[in-house]
């Protein structure tokens, strides 16, 4: 018999990012973990109300998300650690504006340039409800058919319950291939 | 310079669930990796329309999300290879009705019950917007402060651009605490 823990999200661990957005003329960087994909083609950014950065994110409407790799981590880390209301963290990373206007954050091998098409408000969180306009990525991080190879980005990912940062380990199989049955 | 690889969903690796749910009174079984944490307290599970499950979800505004370990993998990918509207599936898995009225998948170490609150609809997908009403879990998974351990349970992950199942690897380190400048 299971034993009932109560009402705990336990759909972890989920894709670390951080999100870039101008605000007040500046790059401010903030890290979720509270993300989703709803259908094929959009993704969802969960941010508290009170974050700084969903000013400017409501603002200018777009933000980029970037995966964050190992090396990255220690520098996404900091940032979730400090508001931009408080530290400047324009300089907290190497960027350049993209297309669309986001900050790109140049060391994340994986960036989604994004633009804002909804916000399915809860009430203490902006859930953005986001468009891809492109995705850049660093050429080592894709396969022989330009696909993005999980096995070499590895990224972090993150749990609640014991506010945790985990690494994606190796691959088990192709999937609806396994035929078990 | 990276390079633009278009509008590429990479927000990946995703907890891979199997959603159950009651169909015409028979238990159904759909796999999702198309998921997300909406604020603190609710879930989304993206679903295309003319899934077989989608019906009773709709019906009965009750589901399961439960989380795949290895073990668990093969008879999970076995239901996401075939639909419910040609397959009887509700013998593929040991289970029994919650409290809610889902059905509660035995053999997997972590079960969300959930109450659909919302359907976030988009051209082609219900997302399904959920409250979690019992969080089931295995002992085994529990730590001493009865939180869920990810590096027991080590969910399996999904990513689509190569269709594949990944592991859940090791702890890196604490949030917020890596304190790198």
């Amino acid at each position: 018999m299971k034993k009932n823990i109560g009402s705990v999200v336990g759909l972890y661990p989920t894709p670390l990012v951080v999100v870039g957005a101008m605000v007040e003329g500046k790059a401010n960087w903030l890290i979720a973990g509270h993300v989703g994909i709803v259908g094929h083609n959009r993704l969802l950014v969960s941010s508290m109300k009170n974050h700084y950065t969903n000013k400017g994110i409501k603002e200018n409407k777009v933000l980029s998300v970037s995966i964050v790799d190992e090396a990255l981590l220690p520098k996404a880390d900091y940032v979730g650690s400090v508001s931009g209301a408080k530290t400047d963290k324009s300089e907290a990373f190497a960027w350049y504006r993209g297309d669309g206007g986001a900050p790109i954050l140049e060391e994340s091998p994986l960036v989604m340039e994004c633009k804002v098409v909804d916000n399915y408000e809860t009430e203490t969180f902006d859930n953005f409800i986001l468009e891809i306009t492109a995705t850049l990525a660093d050429e080592n991080i894709l396969n022989e058919q330009g696909k993005i190879d999980y096995g070499v980005l590895k990224p972090i990912l993150f749990e609640f319950p014991t506010y945790s940062y985990m690494k994606t380990g190796d691959f088990v199989g192709k999937c609806l291939k396994l035929n078990s049955k």
